[in-house]
């Protein structure tokens, strides 16, 4: 996927200079155990000795890398210039950096972050490296943490970003699909747990969030809900909801989706109950498609779909309404939250143009379960593009 | 998998109180994308919210968690006392350090390290976090690196780790032996690369190393050595050497082993260079066995090595002749190699009772591929105790 690297390259020397920093450097060593959780969206595979990505505010992409680590970065063709090392990184460090950047006392932007962890990748020790290596050079005065580059290159998807989640969330939709030919009164839920985490490893999917908890399966009022586990005593009855929330990991992106059924008895066709909850949930996340537009807070969009499901005479979910979707379902940045003190200033940052955000919630139908869904969107111009197929009606189960 | 974390915060009082610190914290939030890579070994699980993990020289191990994160930590029974907060860890933090920590200006000890990338996971940005939390207190003096007690605390293993280890070792060996059976003349070295795949993920462990290249599978001269990737284009035929290198992750703990085959042609038996070499590559990883002992240094022990098999007639291997092994292949700490530059100061780290490494060598033999073999030990008081069942002669396949 080197198209992706690139593209996110061009995309952070846009944010670069936005930024007011001369050059923006990614400092890391050994990242096969972890390593900067920006780094993936530059590079693809990782590096073992100390090794400086460079982008500069003039458009150049440099990387200081050990010798071993150089070639796949030069024949990815991501970088104008792979400077290789052997001894110690000092050295060609320094002399790159009064290469690019010769003029005045260069504005170095580097990945720290009190906020954002994901913007937070340097290591302390890797800091104090850094400020030792730079010690006596003009570079040393003037480090400052990278957050307006990297919150906005992680959140602002490129198409062909999108284009590789839409093909996560149509795995993820014929996972559903699959799921509701498995499932059958009398099944319990962790036999769907189990089915499902099956076919995700057949495919080789990763799981998009803690796999003891992917997918959730709700069945019936006696469920345990939100992160709870499927049980094995708990089995689809007649007149019950059956949910399901589901994210897999495709090519290194995630989807973030969910879908439910009626377990049919007896009666004919689906309860009135059932169908006006399935309305107002549909109309919450309607409304709340319908507030999201470059500029727009998080909360507004929370307050917009909670006034809703209020108005339809439903219960307030306890939770946000949405959230960032990408390489992991949770991905930091804006949070399409409430006004709650426990999500801090995200629900304070504007949403941007590309961004992908997934929109969810439910309610609790007494003596039935929970009803719940969730949908995936693109942020447009002038408003949203949903990137999942919505489900119309509620299916059945027999 | 309690008893393990129980019994490396045992291990971590001895250590802070041998490190002369009065407390060390992992200071932590979010963790589910990463984290400290010290976390897993003294807490099952993630935690959300701004984080402290506190084992101070009197033995008090305390948590100062989220409120959400509490129960988990509470139920563990690992800490003597779990702090849960709601507003701001900055209160909580403080006050459970003047309560613990009463007398004068104690020294507390904080995940980093210039030198060791698996002991440097306080961000830069949570460290002024933390520095912002202390500011006018008696604490904010004495920050010190916890590089003498995180890296042996990852090294030396318990009695739990290794039979974990075991584990992980004895499904290896299973696989060694399906491999065995698969393997056939005119099979690629790619179809058995993804026949061990398959049951690997079949058995749901994870892969030691970057899954790209784990197995590692080699057959005759052709082959890409070292870190190469499995072909579809070369396929096994009589006279070559058929040669493995494969790890897993059980139970969060890592093997790292390797296996060689004879693919026998119309002769009788195996060829005597082969048998020869196959003598050499064993006596060489026997003399390093025999020089490890708590207080050897690694360069010692690879000395040993790659003496032994210069004197039987080979040429010498371009790498270290072992490493530690944990939760990942290649766990950091002490390196059985040549002091050479690259290495750094690892091979002049003493090795220590209970610290596991593996050992790992081979040659290249004309017209038939690499023989190499790799295993696995633990030091014990006087010398070593292998882990992996060594492989006594060279096997054959038809």
């Amino acid at each position: 996927m080197s198209q992706l690297t690139a593209e996110k390259l061009e995309q952070a020397v846009q944010l670069v200079r936005k930024s007011g920093a001369d050059a923006w450097i990614t400092f890391v060593r050994e990242t096969a155990g972890g390593g900067d959780p920006v780094m993936p969206l530059i590079l693809d595979g990782g590096l073992t000795w100390q090794s400086a990505l460079i982008v500069t505010a003039d458009g150049a992409r440099v990387a200081v890398v050990g010798n071993y680590d150089a070639d796949p970065l030069v024949s990815s063709g991501d970088w104008t210039e792979v400077v290789p090392y052997v001894q110690t990184i000092r050295e060609p460090l320094i002399a790159t950096l009064e290469k690019y950047l010769p003029q005045g006392s260069p504005r170095l932007a580097l990945n720290y972050s009190l906020d954002d962890v994901k913007a937070d990748g340097l290591t302390y020790g890797m800091f104090l490296l850094f400020k030792q290596y730079l010690e006596g050079t003009k570079f040393e005065g003037a480090l400052v943490g990278a957050e307006e580059i990297t919150i906005p290159l992680r959140a602002r998807k490129t198409a062909v970003e999108i284009q590789v989640m839409r093909a996560a969330i149509a795995e993820t939709d014929r996972l559903f699909e699959e799921i509701g030919q498995f499932t059958k009164v009398g099944k319990t839920e962790a036999e769907i747990y189990r089915y499902v985490q099956g076919l995700i490893e057949e495919r080789g999917f990763g799981y998009a969030w803690d796999r003891a908890g992917d997918p959730i399966v709700n069945s019936g009022p006696d469920s345990m809900l939100g992160h709870g586990i499927a049980s094995d005593k708990i089995s689809l009855a007649p007149g019950h909801i059956f949910h399901v929330d589901l994210g897999i990991i495709k090519d290194s992106y995630s989807s973030d989706l969910q879908r439910c059924w009626y377990v049919q008895g007896e009666e004919l066709g689906v309860p009135e109950d059932v169908q006006a909850a399935f309305r107002a949930v549909t109309a919450a996340i309607d409304a709340a498609a319908g507030a999201i537009k470059p500029g727009a807070l998080g909360w507004e969009v929370d307050a917009a779909a909670r006034a809703s499901l209020v108005g339809h005479g439903y219960e307030e979910y306890l939770h946000a309404a949405g959230h960032q979707v990408g390489r992991l379902a949770h991905d930091g940045g804006a949070v399409l939250g409430p006004r709650w003190e426990r999500y801090g200033r995200t629900p304070f940052i504007p949403i941007a143009e590309n961004e992908v955000y997934t929109l969810e919630l439910g309610v609790i139908l007494a003596g039935r379960g929970y009803l719940g869904l969730e949908d995936m969107l693109v942020v447009r111009p002038h408003g949203i593009e949903w990137l999942s197929e919505r489900q119309g009606q509620i299916w059945t189960i027999s």
